[in-house]
């Protein structure tokens, strides 16, 4: 069977490594991505490219009648987790109503499985490690609106039939990461402020953890799954087992940077301080390869950043609340 | 002390009744209604009245700079629980979009508290009565975007402050409901419908149940609630304690109009089968007067549709899933 896909933030981080993985001969993958956290050289020169956004309904429309998608990957999001506090309605307006767009021509046009990307971020402050048969409590708008997307998956699952699979990744790090948003993805802000010579920015105290996961430990599987039958409507952490505080990661990266951590500790932020998953589910369907050990990850994306140089912050226009907004983010 | 009130959804069945109690003098109340669900002629004529959206950014943010309210009720909404299915777009764009501008509002503009109406539709297929503790688990996109405002609120008020009281009203009933929405309000539906000497439609078996509550049981605790400091950040089930089936209510209904019930049962819908809540939390802090017995909030009703007539049901104009849509529907 040759198949079409849809990927969507298929220039972004994630996304391009699942069309890299789905880029076979004879199959057909679009990429639907507006470029405002990816990147053109990102996109696998055999990928169909649409420039646009999720949030345009008759772009969406539109592609789902030319193309007659068997399955859609849908991971263009705008994932700056503790920034969505202070973007609610445009956090809602992407990560939620564009989503919308998409489950909706998913159902009219009666695709076989939407494979969505969603994010520990769901569960809230629980009880770890987490797990999928806990009931989210998300503390975030970022985290409500990925969760408002599962629920309405299930939703659409129960009464058109629409198949789905979501992943809940977490601090995803490796080549194609987007190291010049100061708003997210501390392994490449990191990266980034070495690069430039500068200290390394740390919230609170650095002993916050989260278990940190090299791309090629998530985007096979994700790219993969349609095929696994018993993966079909059900939710799955993905992701590294082991957790690693802030203040740890920076020598790490430190060191495969070749270079010394001067950390700047800063105000701390509103967010959960430990943050770790269980992946028995995972573990028991796909049957994944042992996962790539932190220092090793590390050294790889070290060595892509390395060749593509320091990327220049840009700060988001429009902030609207700037009530408790963090300094460093004004 | 004398103060400002803004009520979304002010022309709407309850909101009107909310602005009844609101208005007394040297208080202000403001009124903001697109007029797609409600009606000009429920506007108290003491309100200032504003039509337009609450998803119009700009309009909402100038009415906040113009009136520097003190309180919010927020009663705005789409409220088609079952024609959510179909209209997913439309229900988060109106029903949390909507609220999010509103919510950023009261942040950058620090109000005193915010009273959301939610609904019982949160709670999913749970185990009755629904009770405040019980974590929420909504089945329909209606009640996704009612929960995710309530995880928005909770967020707003951990990292700004803001205060807030959540309600969760279940099948309230009264004068200024709109009887022409064929999609919503059962007991409109068939007052209309007797109205028009026609059959009153039932989706399956009519076994259903929910507790029909008469407005009074709910309006004027809502437009007091933010008196009660013991509420703020509180959310609270409010309505009738006894469930009705739908035939039964077909019955107290046609008795109530003096006529008889020729019921015309559809297919059955995707909806929850029984419903009632627990309202001891809200009785602790509220102390309500007894309950509006069923028959005489309906003989209240019938007399108030009596008098206004029938109205003709308009059909909604942009169902974006036409799949597994009621046939009664399209």
């Amino acid at each position: 069977m040759q198949y079409t896909s849809l990927v969507t933030g298929g220039a972004g981080f994630i996304g391009s490594h699942v069309v890299t993985h789905l880029i076979q001969p004879g199959h057909t993958v679009v990429v639907l991505d507006d470029l405002s956290g990816g990147f053109q050289e990102n996109i696998h020169p055999k990928a169909i490219f649409k420039q646009g956004s999720i949030t345009d309904t008759s772009l969406v429309n539109s592609l789902f009648e030319t193309y007659a998608f068997d399955y859609v990957y849908h991971l263009a999001a705008y994932a700056a987790e503790g920034l969505s506090h202070f973007i609610r309605k445009f956090n809602y307006q992407n990560n939620l109503i564009g989503s919308i767009n998409l489950i909706n021509a998913s159902v009219n046009h009666n695709i076989k499985c939407f494979v969505f990307t969603s994010s520990i971020a769901v569960y809230g402050d629980q009880e770890l490690p987490l797990k999928e048969a806990q009931k989210p409590q998300p503390e975030d708008p970022y985290g409500i609106a990925k969760y408002a997307v599962e629920l309405d998956l299930e939703n659409a699952q129960k009464l058109f039939g629409l198949n789905y699979i979501i992943f809940r990744p977490h601090n995803v790090y490796g080549p194609h990461q987007n190291i010049g948003d100061k708003y997210r993805n501390v392994v490449g802000i990191f990266m980034n402020q070495l690069l430039k010579k500068k200290s390394l920015t740390v919230f609170g105290d650095g002993n916050q953890s989260r278990a940190f996961t090299y791309i090629d430990d998530v985007a096979p599987y994700m790219a993969n799954s349609p095929a696994f039958a018993k993966a079909y409507n059900q939710t799955f952490n993905i992701g590294s087992d082991l957790p690693t505080t802030v203040n740890e990661l920076a020598h790490e990266i430190a060191s495969v940077m070749k270079t010394e951590a001067h950390i700047h500790h800063l105000e701390q932020r509103e967010e959960v301080v430990h943050a770790y998953s269980d992946h028995a589910k995972f573990k028991a369907i796909f049957n994944p390869t042992p996962e790539v050990p932190l220092s090793k990850g590390l050294a790889k994306m070290a060595n892509w950043v390395t060749t593509h140089g320091a990327r220049e912050s840009s700060t988001f226009e429009n902030i609207e609340i700037t009530k408790n907004l963090p300094e460093s983010w004004q």
